[in-house]
């Protein structure tokens, strides 16, 4: 059985439980998480949050890409979002991998190059990491100044979150 | 106090009662899910995941951007994955909207035009833009042809997944 199936028959008796009830597309609690795709992270755990409270964007690093952005945009102004909050996290894969050889090991190992992603946004300071997507939101002609951008550094041996100032 | 102060406080008590131990960065189902940010859906709740399972990658739709096949080739490459689902959902922000319509109000209300991002990926047809996200991903040259891509439409109602069979 794959994994796929398995997770299809845990929706049969989640979905036989089903008691949300009719929530809103908009957030109750009015707030974007931006963070890394990591397994051992539940940010609904990590932050006491509840279905339909807020935005979960999640990409490898928690990287404000221009796809994050994308998805910061449509969180504020179409679904009301007034907070963004960015988390990045100890122990992350992109942490322990330079981009130019990353590059070379997939091109070579897949006989193919591929012209995207132009980036991996691999890092190797964690704090300096999470001011620089902080920045990258902050700057987006389409995000609103009033808009607090807070960023974090979760770190995976405690569950306890570190915040980084902004720069 | 702000929603962000709110989940700070909520994150001290998980971390004092912190019991995760040591997890691997490598997901333990070697699965990656794609899906929407949307607030209704914890997708661990849904599908039967616990921590340090399998990786979530989240934006805006449950799009394959170039940036979910980054995360997907990070998953796969460097961590270990080995299937990949991707879920799209009933009632999606993105089925409300007109990409057109959209960068017009937003150029309109924040006074300044911005080159990226490019596209919204506002859709109209679930199953088709399911279908599209599949295709996106198993046609990338560095995703390896044995790795299975399954596509799933939530129905944040019921809480049931439905498959999309392939194209």
């Amino acid at each position: 059985m794959s994994v796929a199936d398995e997770l299809l028959k845990s929706n049969e008796d989640f979905a036989r439980n089903f008691s949300l009830g009719e929530l809103s597309v908009r957030p109750k609690r009015h707030v974007a998480v931006l963070a890394c795709m990591d397994s051992r992270i539940l940010f609904e755990h990590c932050l006491g949050l509840h279905p339909g409270d807020a935005h979960m964007i999640r990409n490898a690093g928690g990287i404000a890409t221009t796809d994050a952005i994308r998805s910061l945009i449509v969180s504020h102004h179409l679904l009301d979002t007034e907070e963004f909050i960015i988390i990045n996290h100890t122990d992350c894969g992109l942490l322990k991998v330079r981009e130019d050889e990353l590059k070379s090991r997939l091109t070579e190992k897949m006989g193919t190059p591929a012209d995207e992603p132009r980036h991996f946004y691999a890092f190797d300071d964690l704090e300096a990491n999470v001011r620089q997507q902080m920045q990258r939101v902050k700057s987006h002609p389409w995000i609103p100044k009033h808009i607090p951008v807070r960023g974090f550094v979760y770190d995976v041996r405690t569950g306890k979150l570190k915040e980084v100032e902004g720069s």
